[in-house]
């Protein structure tokens, strides 16, 4: 298959829970399962790919469990929370996506590598951390983890307190290596989650940090250094739209990098949603200019590639 | 390194907590930090290697938060925490062995891959579990738990009633493809505490199950895979021993196969201790003739391979 087209996809929530189900493991295996179905499709379609998903309600899950049983068993990590979503998605997948595949007579492997991302001490994101992560506090009780902990804290939209992190730019998964080696018969889950996010330390050790790597952002490093032909980012919606939910809004088929940073600066896209997969977009085809980005729905991923729907992000 | 000797190792759980410390993150990376320094000299030493880890007490901690946090989160099944470990675990070797390595100037990768393990459902030890998983109960609990669940539960040493689950065999190793892929130029973590155990279904899918598979024999069937030219089993002992704890204890340099299988008949080995260790090495030495498997602890590792102490078992 060296002759193969290359695509690295990047799984939505939607692809892993379904809105309104239980949050339950059980839950989201069926949905995996249907998600298994369609990725499935597009290794049939004649497709080297590697798969990365988000994990923020899974990691968000563990670390309640976890800060709920404080009294009970020491609490973990937020780094290591996110190595055990990794575990616990990825399993999921290879379990459902081989088994779509065998359906297929598709011989092709899939595994879950745990990853570490880089990011950098320096990263202006740990200056102004953004991303809630865990249960929601009183203020009192906000104030002790800020004291106690170091914990940064936010009011959030009077729901209550909660837990802030920094959300720094990927710069260097360690374990791409592995990814190269399998890639050819393999269909690797990689940075789940946008990756265990990692500080290299002057000494070249690497440490965990509390933070949340954007998986898009992540997924798009990958597909770099892959060099992959197409970076596909699977979300809710089938087309990134213009004027978003307002009577003139615009679905859009395609997106030159101008065009996209435009609209970015005109704000079309919401900040925490689609911006950051236009963004991922503007950065795989600046990187790789005969490339291309596709941002569509897992539903319509195939047509998408067909260039029958979805928006389609190039260069020129 | 195509020529190099080739080792699987199963490390015990001293290699990734130490004994009365804080059951914390933080304190297993600590003791993986120092473990990790062992298997970087045994790699430097030339040897190509994957690393099995146990998973009792971490997967035990997973178990325990998510039940505590029950009316919270919804509890996570039991196959899912095994996942979860994986990550957990992996992660931190993954980390600290690389930092190891990289000190040694030796260029070799490590990552964990996720890890299926398929087991049988008509294994017998389906029909007697005897691993006691997760928190204590009341009688009262526990039989609502039985009652409600499924579980089977057992009344543990007057300490109150736990989760027994089966302790099957493992036969089949899902993601070895990807050890052997990897295998040259790359240290894998798999099968880690045995292993995520699945059953296969009559129309090929896997399922999750509720068991804990064994991971000396789950290292001894990846040995055999991979063609491994040693099984090491790291523990607690340095030495194998016969008349343990008594006036005339005596440890062993030295086992054949029908020695320990006399020695094992005659009950020298505790049960869920070193048993299940003499037995792994046995069914390795058995399936691989001209192979070794050896029995030591992590510090007497290096000297162990070079023929200086731990317990060597041969065929003959």
């Amino acid at each position: 298959m060296q002759d193969d087209p290359r695509i690295v996809i990047a799984l939505g929530g939607n692809a892993l829970q379904s809105k309104g189900s239980e949050p339950t493991a059980q839950a989201q295996l069926e949905v995996v399962r249907r998600t298994s179905e369609r990725i499935a499709q597009i290794s049939c379609a004649g497709y080297e790919m590697a798969l990365v998903h988000g994990n923020g309600p899974q990691v968000g899950r563990i670390l309640l469990a976890s800060e709920t049983a404080a009294d009970v068993v020491p609490p973990m990590p937020f780094d290591v929370c996110g190595a055990m979503s990794q575990g616990y998605i990825g399993y999921h997948i290879q379990q459902c996506l081989r088994y779509a595949l065998n359906e297929r007579n598709r011989d092709v492997s899939v595994v879950t590598v745990a990853t570490q991302v880089v990011v950098e001490a320096g990263d202006p994101a740990f200056q102004l951390p953004t991303k809630p992560i865990g249960p929601f506090y009183t203020e009192e009780e906000a104030r002790r983890l800020k004291q106690e902990k170091g914990y940064t804290m936010r009011e959030d939209a009077g729901r209550g307190w909660r837990r802030v992190v920094a959300s720094p730019l990927p710069r260097r998964i360690v374990e791409i290596d592995a990814v190269r080696k399998l890639w050819d018969d393999t269909i690797v889950i990689t940075c789940g989650g946008g990756g265990i996010p990692v500080v290299e330390q002057p000494d070249g050790r690497l440490t965990g940090v509390a933070a949340v790597i954007d998986k898009d952002l992540a997924a798009e490093l990958l597909a770099e250094q892959v060099h992959a032909d197409i970076l596909m980012i699977l979300t809710e919606v089938e087309k990134v739209a213009i004027n978003w939910g307002r009577p003139d809004q615009k679905d859009l088929d395609h997106l030159s990098l101008a065009e996209a940073a435009r609209y970015a600066k005109e704000g079309q896209f919401g900040v925490g949603s689609m911006l950051p997969k236009v963004e991922a977009a503007m950065r795989f085809v600046r990187a790789a200019p005969d490339k291309r980005a596709i941002i569509t729905s897992l539903d319509k991923a195939i047509e998408a590639l067909e260039g029958k729907t979805g928006t389609t992000v190039t260069f020129a």
